[in-house]
């Protein structure tokens, strides 16, 4: 029978071609997150484990150790450490932003308690932490640590520039690097190391997970203004009601008249106005959220790039795929 | 001039025994807790490190790697370390209990907010990793990280007894095992390790730790009900008015009446009554109080009986003096 069944997406791809490893790491994670003391911490994580998402960051871990010939499975200690990683920050990012939803589902804080998502998360990093220990690899402890201060340190700018109209570029993609792409670089440099691969195949894959985390993000905070708000599991103008200062946002400030800033001034750092329409109304007046769109199209050309300096495979060519498809949400 | 000054405490002698070791750690924990990117970080980090605290947790790592004649410096690292994790939990703690008074002052989430508690405190534990790591021993890596996962677990432990009647001694052990002698224990004990101190030494100083943290979380327990609030720089029925079941509290309903149980019922499980008084009276009248300053004296005795099987040496006996201290505050 035929059917118009869509061509499988590139992580699922990569998920496919690394489904004995994948399974390895759900199998993993699901051990690691048990508590016999405390209850709460695998039923907290399960609602969050449970609700899917992608997986990106630990396909990036084994796509990269696999890619650089490895064979043995400490990547897949590291896999679950990277989805640990992100799980913990997913409770406390909650918490902060004072979420209701996530991956189209109620968040752990609405669901019990701030008290518990940040417990949990902190239980969460305690256990990513002895994961990777396992590995014995002091150069992988040395790259995730350093991911971890580097993804704490982007969300604390983050807090502290938002509602602040004088937010730079630079700041914003110092946030960014913080909030996404430390650990999507993180991922894919330690699947590297872990495989002993030559320095430049090292190199290379760090920079293809910098800049793919990038074009991500940029891509989300172009969703945040311009996509439907149903595919992506969140609200609509979430970014814009925190007063988070995204990139169309601070391209447009810079070309904005006394009536516009006035409006950004009330939305953004006062919280009097949640007019998102105006707020995209003004957006596509100067043109950024076309420009943001392009910027992301930038950074997946960076990605490219570097990965074309490693030898070709198919996994090689399943990630610059997941380069593509990641901007492609943007249409 | 004769004054009639009181000796220094057992804490103040260890400070001064290893002043150049502490003076070290000082100038480490400020150059780590650094952010030249987020100045949130240092502002937040330096009002708690800043308001003091007797920094027993670095003293117990020094004192441990001294104790067993180490000559380098990587303790140092091990001290901040350790410090860091400590900060790190109490800037979480203090969001989970909504606390307003910390060591005498305003805590970080009413001077700053929440949010940045959170994430500062996430900061604080990524650098204590990269920290650790930096001594190159994966047994103290396994140490600390494994602390870390028993301090994080204890606390959600403690979040979920939180008004339940029903909590056993056997669980109250457990919270203070995770909340308070966890980092006691793996202070020292890795203090001995990167000394390359004999096993069975580091065993000694690992249950000294383990016991210390012990004695010191019941005496915090009985002060909440019995000591004067000011002296420790938190309000007395801290406790009783989060609802939390400590071991006065677990003796005295084994042995309520019916009038005593609906006391507590409406005190502890639904948060309708804040008659501390009736309270320390229901307490005293079985003389639970009392027995928790003797289970007090008793862990202080296991501590020293483990340091017992050390050889003689001048800081030993002032860890054993310690020992003596955590529980003379209970008198």
């Amino acid at each position: 029978m035929l059917t118009d069944a869509t061509p499988p997406k590139p992580h699922e791809r990569l998920a496919t071609a690394l489904a004995g490893d994948m399974e390895a790491v759900s199998a993993l994670i699901s051990t690691r997150m048990a508590s016999e003391n405390a209850p709460r911490i695998p039923e907290v994580t399960a609602h969050l484990v449970g609700a899917g998402g992608k997986r990106i960051r630990p396909l990036l871990t084994l796509a990269a150790a696999r890619l650089c010939g490895y064979g043995g499975d400490d990547h897949v200690k590291l896999a679950a450490t990277v989805e640990f990683i992100h799980t913990a920050t997913l409770l406390h990012d909650d918490v902060v932003d004072e979420s209701a939803q996530r991956r189209g589902r109620p968040t752990a804080n609405l669901l019990w308690d701030n008290q518990s998502s940040v417990l949990v998360g902190d239980y969460l990093f305690a256990r990513s932490f002895q994961l990777m220990v396992e590995t014995g690899s002091l150069r992988v402890l040395d790259i995730l640590s350093g991911a971890a201060a580097t993804i704490a340190e982007g969300e604390v700018l983050q807090l502290t520039a938002a509602r602040n109209l004088a937010t730079t570029e630079e700041t914003y993609l110092r946030v960014v690097r913080g909030k996404t792409a430390a650990l999507f670089q993180a991922a894919c440099e330690s699947g590297a190391v872990v495989a002993c691969a030559p320095e430049e195949h090292i190199a290379a894959l760090a920079e293809f997970g910098d800049a793919l985390g990038v074009s991500f993000q940029i891509v989300d905070d172009w969703l945040d203004y311009g996509g439907a708000g149903e595919a992506i599991g969140k609200d609509l103008g979430d970014d814009f009601r925190e007063g988070k200062l995204t990139l169309p946002v601070i391209r447009a400030l810079m070309r904005a008249d006394e009536a516009e800033r006035t409006f950004w001034r009330d939305a953004l750092e006062r919280g009097k106005s949640d007019d998102l329409d105006r707020a995209r109304a003004i957006l596509a007046s100067h043109g950024t959220l076309e420009e943001t769109r392009i910027e992301a199209l930038a950074w997946r050309d960076r990605a490219q790039a570097a990965l074309a300096r490693l030898p070709q495979s198919d996994l090689r060519d399943m990630l610059a795929d997941l380069a593509d498809y990641v901007v492609e949400r943007a249409n």
